[in-house]
């Protein structure tokens, strides 16, 4: 099979061995496969795959065709569309994926919208809920809103019945993010809308200071992405005046057991959410597998709004 | 009234109105009430009692006999022993408390004992149970060991199967905190005894970046003291890598409903380990109410292990 390969910070597609399913296990032959962040950052050798997934293949997430499975695998047969969080491998014509981490495709989905989705919903869906546990009514602000993982939360945020401020920093970009229910900001002046419930921070470290300013009593701050920087001060007179949380999370590094269960949450309660048209995936724009380098391109350069995927 | 009075940086015993409880409210004749660090805060002018408490009398807990009771108070009767954390106040010979805040004082606990223990009981088991979630099985890591949320903090630990180390400045203090069932290290030697799993944090920010460092995966710090600084460096991309929590918190400023429901919480769950024994409150030092100043300044200095409590 053809597969997006690293090689020396570069992305090539090269030819590697067909992988075999395993006990559990489904082979799926990969029509869609998102870029995220993390990927930038693994060509750039930060950021390597965790044991058990393929080392040299990018992509975290991918939508397909089962065509065989190994034993025991029983919750999907031959030609369902299914998709799924991966490890790694997600960039390639075929990948192998555990049966509990696959989740049924909604007829609702195309493949680059199925391909978009698993990783930036997931990685949303946990932040919001299963970390800062945001209500209706709540104020959430999103950092980012115009990235995936920040298109997901505005839309998680709205379908809960929070209300949504998302900062966006390409001015050509806010109306498709307003689109989508968020009050849309330019990041510095995030402020004056506060004070916020949650903060879904994806930005880093330079943002921690005004985010705690504009957290609410009691309000929850979750980070999900540090590009920006790592470090910053934060004081924590401030933290405990407010009663507040700061989360730091990540998806990739989890054990199957745990990805299986957020698998479990986003069918339950987001692919409804798919299926009635209430939420979806912002396609920025798709690539053919071969322009993988080109797509990787595209995404670094930033200012869209939605998903870069790859179409193997 | 007899009370202890701040008045210009210093402590004075002086007479005040006896005050008169309102609806819901209890007269309590305050037999003991302890002492805590945010009492010596507020001497020094930082900390002021938040509204409808009494602003100058310090005192954030007592126990004492109902002597009265105001229109529609039903849960307690005249002579009941009765102790509660207060918004302030405590540190006199009556005081007034709503009855939703007030708790049955057990057998087992004498005068200074149950004057000792709301505030710092309170605080630990919000801090370990309600937000950071401590289980079984679990390593949890006691900062400031010897004083009296510390001293607390041990024994909840180990009355629910966690796994306790403490740190303790004076090392003329370890053996007795040691005996309250925590492995006991010098604060310059904590990170060996790690990964820990839940942080009780009573220091502040310089212990920030040490605290991370001896995290476990998905780890939890609670910060309520912040004596030693309130602004730190914090790591993002260690708190992300770790999938980690910190909380901020504080007791005194909460609503009625909130402390209510602590106090509910605390009859549930730390009273019956009161009574059974497995659960104590060690005394440092009592005084009478008119050595007030003498017992600030015995607070003040340190080295001591458990709590400092005024004898009205």
């Amino acid at each position: 099979m053809k597969a997006a390969t690293i090689r020396d910070g570069q992305i090539l597609v090269e030819e590697h061995p067909d992988p075999v399913p395993g006990t559990g296990e489904l082979l799926v032959r990969v029509r869609a496969a998102g870029l995220n962040g993390a990927d930038m950052m693994q060509k750039r050798g930060y950021y390597p795959a965790p044991p058990g997934a393929p080392q040299d293949i990018p992509g975290l997430e991918l939508a397909g065709e089962v065509v065989a499975r190994g034993p025991a695998a029983t919750r999907f047969a031959e030609g369902d569309r299914v998709m799924s969080i991966v490890g790694g491998g997600g960039q390639a014509e075929l990948a192998v994926v555990h049966e509990r981490l696959l989740m049924p495709v909604p007829d609702t989905l195309d493949w680059p919208a199925a391909g978009g989705f698993p990783e930036v919903f997931t990685t949303a869906h946990d932040a919001l809920f299963t970390q800062a546990q945001l209500g209706s009514g709540e104020r959430l602000l999103v950092h980012g809103g115009a990235g995936g993982v920040g298109t997901a939360g505005i839309q998680l945020g709205r379908a809960v019945g929070a209300r949504v401020t998302a900062t966006v920093r390409n001015p050509a970009s806010r109306d498709a993010v307003a689109e989508l229910g968020a009050t849309v900001v330019a990041p510095e002046s995030f402020a004056e809308q506060g004070p916020f419930d949650v903060i879904l921070e994806l930005v880093g470290a330079p943002n921690l200071g005004p985010d705690l300013d504009a957290l609410a009593m009691m309000g929850r701050i979750a980070v999900i992405g540090i590009g920006a920087g790592a470090k910053g001060e934060l004081n924590l007179g401030k933290l405990v005046g407010k009663r507040g949380r700061i989360h730091g999370s990540m998806l990739r590094a989890r054990p199957l057991e745990e990805k299986a269960l957020t698998a479990r949450l986003v069918e339950r309660h987001v692919l409804p959410l798919v299926a009635s048209g209430a939420v979806r995936v912002p396609i920025a724009k798709t690539f053919p597998l071969a322009d993988a380098a080109a797509a990787y391109e595209y995404f670094a350069a930033g200012g869209k709004v939605g998903k870069v995927v790859l179409l193997p």
